[in-house]
C-alpha cells in the first residue's frame, strides 16, 4: 500500500500517529507530495482523490481511499484490537465520533481556515477572505478554554483512555502553532495532557 | 432514550433517514427543539452538548451522544444488519466514510455556512461574514456539478447500493433550496438519482 502525504502538513501527521499507535507504519509505504507546489492539483493526483488533498491510501488492489479518518478506519477494521483507538461498544464508538466531529468541525477546520484565510497562503487556489479568518482564529481560542477546562476532569479526551480523539486533538494544539495560539499559563490541564501525549513515541513519527 | 432535535433542519433530518432506513425510529422518544428562538443556547441543552446544535441523543443510562453520525454510528454497531449503512468489510467502511466526509466538508457545511453568512440567520450567535457565505455558495455549486458527473457512472454514491451517504447527499441537495441552489436541467444524473432517493418512504419522516 502507497500512502501519499506530505510529512509537515497536519491531516497526514493524524494517520502516522495512528499508524505509529497500531504498530503499522511499516505497511505503508509512504510518497511525498508538495502541496505548496501545487503537486495535489494535478490530473494523477486529482484522479486519486477528486477533492485534490493529502493523505490518500492506495491499496494495492487498485483502489483509493482519500480523508484522514476514512484511512484510519479502513485500518481499524482490518486490526481492531492492537490497540483499539476508534471504540469497541456502541456507547465507545459513538463517543468517540462526536468527540472526533467535535475536534474536526469547531478546533481543527477553524485552524486551517484561519491559517488560509489570515495569511492567504494558498491564495492560488482559494479566495482568502481576512474578515472571516479572525473569526476562525477566535474560535479555536474559545476550543482551547473548553479543552483546558475539559481535561481538568478527564485524563484523557474520552472513554477513560487513549484514542484517536486524543491523537487529533494534540496535533490540532501542535498545528494552532500557525495562527499563533498556544497553551497559556492559564490552562494546566490542557498543557499536561499535552505533555503526556507529546511524551509518546507515535507523536514523533 | 430521546432524541432532542428540530423537525426543520438538516442535521436532525439525516438522522432521522437513517432510522427510518433501518426500521429504528420508533425506539426514540423524538423532543422539539426550537433553534430559531435559540433553546438550544439554554445552560440545560448545553449540559446535554457544549456545542449547543442538534441532534442530540439522550441514552436511557444518562450518557448523551451529540452528532449527526456519532449517533448513526450507535445505532448501527447496536443493528448492523437491519440494513447495514455504515459498511461492511474495511474498504465499505472505509468508502463510505471517505464519501460522508466529502460530503461534509466541501457540501453540507458551506450550504449551512452559505446560508448563515449570506442571511444572517443566526446573527444572534454568530458573526456573518457576507463574502465568505458567498464563496461557500459557489463551492456548493461546483459539488453539484461533481454529483451530477459521478452520478452518471454510478446508480448509488458509493458501494453500488443505498448507504448512509446517499442519505447525506440527498438531504443536503434537499436543504440547498434555502442558498436557491437547485439541481439544474443540464444535471439530469443528478436529478434522475434524487428522484429515485425521494421515492423511498424514509425521505418523507
Ligand atoms: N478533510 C480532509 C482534509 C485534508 C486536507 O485539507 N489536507 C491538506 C493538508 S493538511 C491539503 O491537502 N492541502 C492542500 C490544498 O488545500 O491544496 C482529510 O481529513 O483528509
Ligand atoms: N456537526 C453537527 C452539526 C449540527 C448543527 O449544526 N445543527 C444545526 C441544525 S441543522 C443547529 O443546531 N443549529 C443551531 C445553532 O447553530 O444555534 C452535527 O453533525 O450534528
Amino acid at each position: 500500500m502507497k500512502l501519499y502525504e506530505t510529512a509537515t502538513a497536519p491531516n497526514p501527521r493524524r494517520v502516522r500517529m495512528f499508524l505509529a499507535e497500531k504498530g503499522l507504519l511499516d505497511q505503508v509505504e509512504v510518497i511525498q507530495v508538495d502541496i505548496t507546489k501545487g503537486e495535489n492539483l494535478s490530473p494523477e493526483f486529482t484522479a486519486m482523490n477528486p477533492m485534490k488533498k493529502v493523505p490518500v491510501l492506495a491499496l494495492d488492489d487498485g483502489n483509493y481511499i482519500a480523508e484522514t479518518m476514512a484511512i484510519c478506519r479502513y485500518f481499524e477494521v482490518a486490526h481492531p484490537d492492537t490497540p483499539n483507538l476508534l471504540g469497541e461498544s456502541a456507547l465507545e464508538q459513538a463517543s468517540i465520533e462526536q468527540w472526533l466531529r467535535w475536534l474536526e468541525f469547531y478546533f481543527m477546520i477553524p485552524c486551517g481556515m484561519g491559517f488560509q484565510h489570515s495569511t492567504g497562503y494558498f491564495k492560488d487556489r482559494m479566495t482568502p477572505v481576512p474578515e472571516w479568518g479572525e473569526v476562525c482564529i477566535d474560535n479555536v481560542k474559545s476550543f482551547f478554554t473548553f479543552l483546558d477546562q475539559h481535561l481538568a476532569k478527564h485524563d484523557y479526551i474520552c472513554c477513560d483512555r487513549f484514542t484517536a480523539a486524543d491523537i487529533n486533538a494534540y496535533t490540532t494544539v501542535a498545528f494552532a502553532r500557525v495562527i499563533k495560539v498556544r497553551i497559556g499559563s492559564d490552562q494546566p490541564h490542557l498543557q499536561a495532557w499535552f505533555d503526556r501525549i507529546n511524551a509518546r513515541p507515535s507523536a514523533q513519527v
